[in-house]
Order: C-alpha cells, then structure tokens, then sequence
C-alpha cells in the first residue's frame, strides 16, 4: 500500500498537503469522540495505522477521545480460564467473574495497548475508564431477566476530558462504569461514545463498524448514503433499510445529535485511513446524519 | 475499631482535630510518592481504609502519587489460566503470556479497584500505568539469564503527573514501563516509586510494606529505629542488622534521597492508619531515613 | 482539658481526623463569615484558642471573614480618658471624641489582636476596617434622637475581601465604615457580619455570642432548637421564645438568608472549640437557621 | 494656592501635562516607598494635598507604599490619658500601656486616616500595619538601658505588599512589627520605610522631613544639594555639613541604597507638591542619594 | 507656545497635574477611538504635537486607536504620476491604478509617518490597514454610478485591535478594507471610525476636522454647543444649523451612538492639545453629541 | 498542476498526509523566519500558492515570519514619477523622495498584498514594517560614498513579533527601519530577516531565491549541496564555489547561526511548494546550512 504514495513526485504530494487545508481549518479545536472497535481493532498492523491518522489529526489540533469495548479480548480471556458465558437477547450475563476479567482486559490490556500505539506513532495517549475521576456512572441494566453487571450509563462527569485533553492528550477510554453503590459495571462502547460525545460538547461522534454505512440496497456498496438526515431515519427503518446491527448503532448516532453534537458518522474502519478519508475530503467515505 | 474514636466526647475530637495544625503547615502543597503495597493491599477493608487516610492528606493539601505492583494478583491470575511461571534469583521469569497477564492484572485491576476506593471514600483517582504519557522508559533486564520481559527503568517523565496533580486528582500508577522500541516491561513497583519520587520532586517516599521498619533487634519491635540516617546504613548492613529483604527497601530509599526526595519512609502499611500516623505525629510508627 | 486529647492513643486520633472528611468536602473553597464577639473575645486564651480552629478550618480550604466589634475595649478606653458616654435605647450616643477613640481601639487595638494571634496559631491574617478599599459605606443613623456617629450600612464592595482571600489571608474585618461625605461611622458588628456575608457569597454567617442558641424553654439547655426554619420565626418571636437581645440576632440572620447565604448559625462562643463543633460534626451545638 | 493654576488658560494646562511624559515613563511600574510624617502629617490640608499628589502618581502606574509612624498623635494620647513617658537617648522608653496606646493610634488612627483620606481623594488603599501578613519582624533593641517594646527589624515579608500593588491598592504601613515570641514592638518608622524599600525591590524610597534637604551652608537654602552621591557621605559628615537629626536620615538612605535601591530621596513635605515636584521635574526640590 | 507653560512656578504645575485626577480616573481602562484627519494631518509640528498628547492619554490608562485617511496625500501622488481623477457627487472616481496608490499612500506613507511620530514621542505604535487580520470587510459601494473600488464597511472583526491594545500598543488604522471576493476598498475614514468604535465597544469616538464643532450662528466661535443630543439633532438640521460637511460627521457620530458608543465628538484638530482639552477639562472645546 | 494530485485515489492522498507527521513534529511550535523575495514574488499565482503552502504550516502549528523587499516594486514606481535612481557598487542611492517611494511601496504596497493573499488562502496575517512597535533601528550605511537612506540594522525589538505569533497572527515584516534620531532607512531585506531570526530565536532561516542553492558545478542541477557545514564555507569560496551574489547570501546565513539560528536554507523559491519540499521532506530542495 505505501507503494502507491511512496512513488509520487514531491510536488505531488505537496499538493496533496494544501488541499487539505480547508478541513483543517474546520476541526482545528474541536473535540472528536471516536468509537473505536470492530474489525479495526483486531488486526494490529491497522490499529498501528489508525493511531497514526488520529496522531495527525491531532498535530493538525483536533481534540480526541477514543471510546473502545472489548468483546472478542473479553471472550479469549473468559476461554483461557474455563468461564463459561451465557448469553440473553445478545447481551452477555455478566457474573462476577467475567465483570473482573472485563475490566482488567479493557482497561489493563485494550486500553493500555492503544495508549502505547499512539505512543509508537510519536504521540501522547492518556488511558483511562469509566471509573477514573468518576467520568462515567452507570445503574444496573433493567430487563426482563438479571445479566449482572451490565450497566445503563446514567451520568457522565467530563472534567478529567477536558482536563487530559486541555494538557493536549490524546484520551482513550475503556468502557467501564462505577455506580453510587460503588460497584463497576460494563456499559456498550458505542452508548459510552454517544454518552462522552454528549457531555464533553463534541463537534462530532464517529463510529468505527466493520460495515460501509447505511447502504440503501445492501448488496450494492455503490449505493451508500453518504449523509443521512435524521428527520429521514424513521422512513428508512419502516422500509427496511435500516435493520439488524444498524438500527443500535443509528439510535446512538441520534442520541448523541440530541445531545447538541453536531454530526455523527458511521464507516468501515476496516478500510485503510477511513477517519482521514471521511473527515479531510469531500465526499467522506461513510454515512454522515446530522 | 471505630467505637474507640466514636465514644469520645466532642470537645477531644476538636482537640485532636487541632494538634495537627503544625503536621499540616508542613506538607501543605508538597508532593508524596508512596509505594502500596504488602499486605494492606490484598485485604479489602484495610485498603478502603488506606484510601480514606490518603484523602484525607489529599484534602488537607498534599499531592499524592500512590505506586503499586501487585504479586499476588498476578499469581491467582496466571494460576487460573494454568500459566506456570519459574524463578530466577527471587525474579519471575515474564514471558509474553505473563507480560500480557500482568500488564492487566496491574493496570486493569489493581489500578481500577484503587481508584474505585478513592471513589468511594469521597475522592476523585487518575489511575494510569507508566505506558500513559510515556511516564516510564524501562529497559530489558540486564543478568546472567534471560528473564524476558522484566525491565529496569531508564528515565521517568513526570509530566503527565503533574498535569494530573495540578488539575486536582489522586495519581494511582501501575508499575508497567515501556521501552523506545515499543515493548511492555514489568518494573519492580519500589524502583518505580523511588524514581518517580526523584523525578517529581517529591518531598517524601513513603513505602508500605509488612515490617515495622529496620528494628535493632529483630525480635523486639521496641528497638525500632524511627529516624535512620543515610550515612549509618552501611556500617548496619555490616552489622547484620539491615538484612535480607529489607536492603533492596533501604536501597530505594537512598536511591531517592540522591535523586532529591528529602525523607523516604518504611513502614507497616498493615497497622491501622500507619500513614497518617507517620505524617501527623511527631514519632511516627516507621523507620524514616534521611 | 488538653490532656483527656492527650491521652489518646494514636489510632482513636486518626480514626478522629478521618471521620472529619465530609464535612472538610462539604466546605472547601466556601466562604464563610463569622461574627466574633462576646465572652470568647475578652478571654484571651479563649481567643487564642478559636483563633487556632480557624486556622485548622483555613487549612482545610475554607475562605475565613472575621469581623468584630468590640464594646467592652471601647468602654474601657473611653474610662481612661474619662469620657462620658451617654445612651440612647441601647445605642451608644457617639461624639467625635468616642468616634476616634472607637477607630483606634477596633481597627488598630482589636483588630491588630486577632492578626497577632492567627500569626501566633501559624497562619497569616490581613487586618482591616470598612474603610480600607472601600469595604463598608454606610450613612448617619436615622432615628428619633440624633446619636452621633452611629451608621447603618448602605452598600458593601467586596473586592478587597476577594483579593486577600484569593491570596490566602484570613480576612479580619473591625466594624467602621467610611461615608460617600467623608466621615467614619461606627456600625453594629452583626449588622456588617450580615451585610458582607450577603455581599460576597458566604454559603455560611456564624454568630458567635454567649447564649447556646435559640432554647425552648431558657431554662434548660436541653431544649436547644438544633435547626430553625426561617418561616417559623415569626411564630416563635409570637410566643416569646425569641426575645429580647435574641430578635437583632435572628434578624442578622434573616437578612444574610435574605441576601442568599445558606445558613446562618447562633452559637455560645465561650464553648471551647464551638465552631469546630458546629461545623464539622452532624449536630452542632448551636442553632442553625435555614 | 488653587487661583494661580486656575487662571491658567487652557492651552497651558496642556503643555504642562504633556510635559510630564518622560518623568511618567520613568516610573512607571516602579515601586515607590515614602516615609510620610513630620509637619506634612499633622496639617489636615497638607495630608489631603499628598494623598492627591500621591493618587496622581499612582494613576500614571506608579506603586505605592506609604509608611508612617505618628509620634505626635501618641503624645496626645499618653496625655490624654494621663501617662508619663521617660526617654533615653531621644527614645522614648515603651512600657505595655504606651505600647498598647501606639498600636492603637497608628494602626487605628493614623493608618485609617491616611486610608480615608486617599478614598476622598478618590483611590483606593489598603492599611496594614508590621503584623499582618507577617510583615515585619523584630526582637527588642538591645542598647544600654532597657527600653521596653522598642523593637529592630530583623525581617521583612513582603508578599503581602506585593499582593495588595498587584490588586491595585495603595498601601498604607503602620510601623508596629511583631516577633517571634508573639509580642508587639514599636520600630522607627524611618528604619521600616528604609527596610521594606530593600525587601521588596523598589525603585525609590522617598523620606518626608520638615527640611528641605541636604544643605551645605545651613543658613542659605540656595545651598541645597539636589543631588548626592553615598561616596561623599563620610566626608561631609566629618566637614560637619550632615550633622545632627539629618544623619540618621541619610544612614537610612545608605541602608536602602545597600539593599538595592536606585535612588533615595530627602525633601521637604510642607512644600506643597513636594512628591509631585521631586519626581515629575530634572532638578526636583529636595536632595537625591545616589 | 512653550513658553507660557515652561515658564510656569513649579508649584503652579503640581496643581494643574493633581487637578487632572478625576478626568484620568473617568477614562483609564476605557477604549477611544480617534479619526485622524484634516488640517491636524498635514501640519508636521502639529501631528507630533498630536501624538505626544495622545502617548500622554495611553500613559494615563486609557486604549487608544487612531483611524486615518490621507485625501491631500492621494492627490499628490495621483498628480505625481500624471494619473487624473474624477469625481462623482463628492466621492472620488476610483481605478485600480487610483486603488493601488491610495493602499500604498495611506497604509505605507500616512499610516507609518504616524507610527514613527508615536515613537518619536517615546510612545509604541502599531500600525495596521484593514487588511490586516481581516478587520475590515467591505463590498462595492451601490450608486447611481459606478465608483470603482469606492466600498461601504459590511463587517468588522476587532480581534486584532483587541490583541494590539492588550499588548500596550496605540493603534494605528489605515482606512483600507478587504473583500470576501479578495478585492482592496478605499473607505471613508470617518466611517470606518465610526464602525470601529462600535464594533470594539468603544466608551468615545472623537473626529478631529477643521471646525470648531456644531456652532448655533456660523459666524459666531461662541455660540458653540458644547453637548448635543441626539435627539435634538433633526431639528437642527431642518433649522439649518447643521449643514453642508457637518451633516455626514453627525450622521457618523449617531452611528456610532447607535452602535453602544456612549460619546461622540468633532472638534478642530488644528487648535494646540484639542484632545487633551476635550478629554480633560469640564468645558471641552468641541461638540460632544450624547 | 492541480491535475496530478487531483487525479489521486483517496488511500494515496492519506497516506501522503501521515507521512508528513515526523516533520511536523519536529517543527510545531518553531519560530521559522522566511525572507520573501525574488521570482516568487512578481508572479502572482505563485505568490498566492506560497501563501497557502505558508498557511499549511501555520496550521501544523509552525510560528512564521515573512521578511521582504520589493525592489521590482520600487523600480516601477520610481519610473512612474519619473524619478532617476543613481547606483553605487550596486545599492541603490536612495535619497528623500525615493525613501518616500520605497517606504509606501514596501510597507503599503506588497506588505498588505501579501496580507491580503495570507486572507485569501483562509488565515490572518499582521503587516508590520521595522518602525511598528519600533521593531528594526539602524544607522546610516558607512561607506566611500554617501547612499542616502540606505541603512544597516543596529537592533531588533522583537517584542511586537512574539505578541503578534502568540495571538496567532502570521507576521509579514517589511524591510524599513527607524533610527534614534527619527528618519527611516531602506534596509536589505536578507539582513533583516537574518537579523530577526537571531533576535526572536528562530529555529531556521530560510531565504527564497532564484537559485536552486549552492551548486557544485553551475552547470548541472544534480550537483546540489544539500547540506552545507557552515565550516566548509570559506574553502569553498575559496574554490570559487560559493560566488557573486550567492556570497552575501551565504553571508547572511553565517550571521544567522552565529546568532543561535539552527538552521539556515537557501532555495529557489520559483519551484513549486518549495517551502513544503524543503521542510516536509528528508532531501529538501534547497541547501541547508548547519
């Protein structure tokens, strides 16, 4: 792949530069929460590259908070030990044990390792979770049956954002919550997103998926909706293109509008520099509502 | 415990509130690294308890950087995965697995369940590992055998724990270091704090272990030395009367009076209250080398 | 009594000052305005004595205005010169001659003693009168006899207060005010309590007299009103269960309420540690109008 | 004195402010110390003349610190209340009850008169006398015969005045001081002005006498050394031309000029304008020590 | 003209200085802004007497901005270069060769002649165009006829002149606008002034013309009114009273008022110390409309 | 030229952006001072491309000065009035009516076209000449022959450039300076921008040329130094290397360093981006002289 950009001419990528100026100027100081999960983060070449696309974003002086999960790292931890998880509606039954190995893989091994990417891309990444400077509180989730340690984020206290990012860090957060009583909760990465995005007045959510966008006929990559008004969600559920594993992630696209962020994008990280792509060019590459 | 100090009248809970005005004046402003660890760690209500102590200094206007390993951890961790470790010269041999385990256990869990007490005793915790703004640079272990990934530290940047000081938290670090290409070492959790105390400008190190502190006569807790100074430690390890474990103890500790630090404390972290009673009275319960 | 403190062992002593925090949460970086006067001025180890807890209460974070009057060393001084002075419904009539003797002794005699016995405490006071930076403007008196020198507070500018408790002074304040035509007014000490409690945002007036509080019945110090509602004054002034010297009392207190401080106190300042008492324990020992 | 300047036409009036640039760019910024006293104290005219001048000085971005003592206005006191004082050696022996009194007249009376009088003259200022903010330090003056609470300086703390300039306050010093052991002392307030000159790096310190300067021919005040360097000092007190109360003066301006002052100055303060006119003219109207 | 104030007393000096206190009081801190213009511009002596008294009003506190044209020296230059201008109702015919000669006229000849003057008279200046850090935006002014790059003020962005004043420069503002489009405008100076008076939250605007201000009888010097109000100015104008050139000076003072300016003055520019007298004295010497 | 880089895929377009990011790093925060001149100044296309490539860096978080001169400019002008320039060893003898030219041309004329084009790109410039903020003074040039106002620079204030980059204002300065004695000078523009980067400490100078830098052999491209040891210097022009105008050049370059500048280049500001080029690139375009 750096072939391609490795042969150009200099006066080429000079240009290349300048015409990227305008986006610049659009985001310099703005606050960015990025979801980060998915395809994404499995593969380690990729999430070395993207640390360094968030890296020079954040040169060009965007303020960052990367909000990830955990699952497949939740799931070979659980293995390794024999803990058997059962599952509800899609949602894991979190007992007491599997809360333990979810915490110390988000917040010591996921956390931890991106923290140190940013750092190999010549960065400066500050880790942190739910718990730290009481960012995230959550309650216990309710539903018809008990999953544990699930939790509803129910506030979020930005100060140690603000303050990591004012100290010109680049803020990764694991998704894990404390409670008033004092217990920690594992809370969706993507409602945590919204939830951040929301509280810290973030210009703009970005949710990495391992899916294109809202595609209007799936089958057909062409077919991409490039920007989605949320006025014209409904529509699209109704009729069908909206479904399955979309329709949680648009709903939390929505909250975090409602919540005063301005845009909210949806895109394949799986798709090399797909955050620059989206945020420096035109057209982007994913699904913008607004 | 509690019915003691709760069956006293108020006028001498005013009074005892009184005489620590001078302890106070002292460290008033000044920054203290004190290295958790021992068996005040593992016992739960005596770490919630530790915790309250370290916020009440935190209140009455100290800055405090809390450092801390995690042994045993590690070991029921590594346990449950059936992960054999080996030994050599009383160091863990770390292989990728233990690194990886320990990284977690360290920065995920014990890091995370310190910063939920502070929590829950009323304070705000930044809990981070030597990975986070590039805090600690180690490099592999240099000895007769390979121990993989153990590191010793090679240079300390306080940065992110003065941003984090300044902007009012309590710094919890895990004795996690990286290295310039891109490795994850284990750092023993003493060094670290008497590195980090150096490298801060720490007025005291305080490390909290299992003993009383350095006693003339093993077998009598009376013939503690409270106050030791640097220069008489030679002729007591001549002497046999600083021995075993407790020379690499007193070795951080002038490892840190060189780099700096004015006072570093041993003490047992296991007695109630042990640190507030070795800051607030003018005995102390510990062995403070000067 | 320092000895029952004394005695202590030190673990009951730390158990004491832990059990302190909530109440050093509630109050950091609040401002709090105390009317000192009565028996406890006039006892100098007793003065000694409240000059140390408001230390320890500055310490802890609070933002201390102290202000007095000072009667008992104006009638002394005026006995020396053998001034006569005459009254008027309570109210001293004040000539020019008492007027200039009242300035000396307050804002050089009284005022100067507090300074010197913070410093004596460890702290550091910055001592002042209404007539500094323009504190206290008031205008003569209105009323059926002329009386002299006697003011009632117009106005209040409060940014000397703000810059010496930004600095870290405790702020010392004798109750003279200055008028827009130049003269010097001698004002009622509660009054300027109230008034600069009002004026720079104290979340708290503490008056401090030599009665425990509003009682029930006067003759038993059990029936102490621990907490009185503002809307029941009136209804207790009713039933003579506020009266006499009392009324002006509570009325102090209902104006700062009425300026927006929270909570007005009325204690027995010749209580050892009495404000300490009130402040950091549940019950209080005084009467807490809300 | 007011007609000759209000017959003036406009246009004059202009020019002789416009001519006031250089002298004002000297100085702006600078810290100014002035020892007020003398005949300039005890003419109410006089004094609301200087505080004018002084207010004027102080517009233009100068920073002032006025000291004074009040030896007059504490005879009047002493008699007034019937109290002999002794003296030896021209100091008057300070038994508790004149020290009592001076306090009270200095830092009650005069400092709170100078204040009030800049406030008519429309500024702001801040009284403060030796002990607060823990100014000045003193410990008793050792000399032949005991003289009571008659106190050297041994320390000046200066934080307080740089507070109060940097809020904006001029500053009015009474020169009471404290000591270590918690008493009060009476200090020389022509040492205090020359003290707190050194301590606090001002740019002049400005003595206000009842004579013009220092005059080589006593009889003809045309013989007036406006300027003087510190090196013939010695000489021109061996020819006897300073002799008498003007050498006490000069060491003063010696200590100041040794503890890094620029220039040190002794005029006359009944000369109306006499500030205004040493420092906004070349060849001033008092004597300048270089 | 010196000579009637040189050969003042000192004493007589001292009080014209102490006399200006409460004019300096009512400005300090506060912004004025300037236009610069008329028979003031083209006399060399009386430009630097200008910019003296200006430096004289920046060393008393307050922020100044001057805004100049430069008519007589476009006319010069167009003449030099043989280039002929026409004229429509007033208003100067203006091509691109006329464009390009007026921006280097006013922007590097008048703007920097001033700037040099401010220096001479030991002052700062920093001097800018409307270029500069985008300050004035102006589109094609819309009349009858075409007028060439003749523009009308659509916008102004006061950062700069904020940054400027921050950092104790007087600034110095060439009547040259910008264009969304990327093209230069000539603007009236007067206009400018007005709009930046208003966009900077200026306490006065003041124009510097060739008349006394608004006379009630032209023929009479004395029959000036020295405050007009705004509302009274109609009547004036159908009365005939204001006419001719005057009207578009009130017309920008009005706008000005409009825009949250509390005064607005025209005074004669040619009589010595104009601003000074108009700025310190009760009287003024010009039309002050409110 | 658009084309080429236009006509790139997405992923090559990203990857050029992140390769940019070690450069970067290594500049923001810089101050780097660039001598405009030469081709890329008569052209303004090129003049405008050189803007944004500015811009860009600007936007990394690069601090850039842009020194120029304009003698193309000058010639024109002076021929437009007809007036004749004399030539001494080829500077120019500038006498009253020429420096009037230069000083409008320069400072009124390319300075705010150069504002304006930095406008035009989508940033904010400041445009300064040597008299702002009495940023250059200078003296007479000494010489054989008198050249009039032809000046050589005796300081530099660069207090009025650190206002303005720390505002965030691109600074462009033209070569004019004022003398103590209050006339202003022509100066080379080489030497002011040497002279500037010395006194604001600058991490580089770069000049623009017409010339690729120092060749080997003049005749062929590819015999560029890239790096020149600023020891080397005199061998090679001794060698006939280094000749002609590239002399003073080179000469300015060695006072660049001598005064604390790290590096010093010499490009051919005609070449496309060369600015980028030489900084965003390992090669560069230009010689670097270390």
């Amino acid at each position: 792949m750096k072939s391609s950009a490795g042969s150009l001419d200099p006066q080429t990528r000079a240009e290349v530069l300048v015409q990227a100026i305008p986006y610049i100027q659009d985001f310099a100081g703005k606050t960015i929460v990025i979801k980060y999960g998915g395809g994404a983060m499995v593969n380690t070449s990729l999430m070395q590259s993207v640390m360094s696309d968030l890296l020079l974003l954040q040169l060009m002086g965007m303020r960052l908070v990367l909000v990830h999960g955990g699952g497949p790292f939740i799931n070979r931890a659980l293995e390794a030990i024999g803990h058997q998880s059962s599952w509800q509606d899609g949602l894991r039954v979190t007992d007491a044990t599997t809360m333990q190995v979810a915490q110390e893989v988000l917040a010591g091994g996921v956390n931890k390792t991106l923290v140190r990417a940013v750092g190999a891309a010549g960065g400066q990444a500050l880790g942190i979770c739910g718990l730290d400077g009481c960012l995230l509180q959550a309650q216990k989730h309710r539903g018809p049956v008990d999953l544990g340690y699930v939790g509803d984020i129910e506030s979020v206290n930005c100060r140690i954002l603000h303050d990591g990012l004012d100290a010109g860090y680049m803020m990764v957060v694991a998704s894990i919550a404390g409670s008033p009583a004092g217990d920690v909760y594992n809370v969706n990465a993507d409602h945590a997103a919204a939830a951040i995005a929301a509280g810290c007045g973030a210009q703009k959510l970005i949710l990495m998926t391992d899916v294109l966008g809202v595609l209007k006929d799936r089958s057909d990559p062409a077919s991409l909706l490039s920007v989605l008004s949320q006025k014209d969600v409904p529509a699209l559920i109704d009729a069908g293109i909206i479904q399955g594993g979309m329709i949680p992630k648009i709903n939390c696209c929505l909250d975090a509008l409602a919540g005063g962020v301005q845009q909210a994008h949806i895109l394949d990280g799986t798709l090399p520099h797909a955050i620059l792509l989206e945020l420096l060019s035109d057209d982007g590459i994913g699904t913008m509502v607004i």
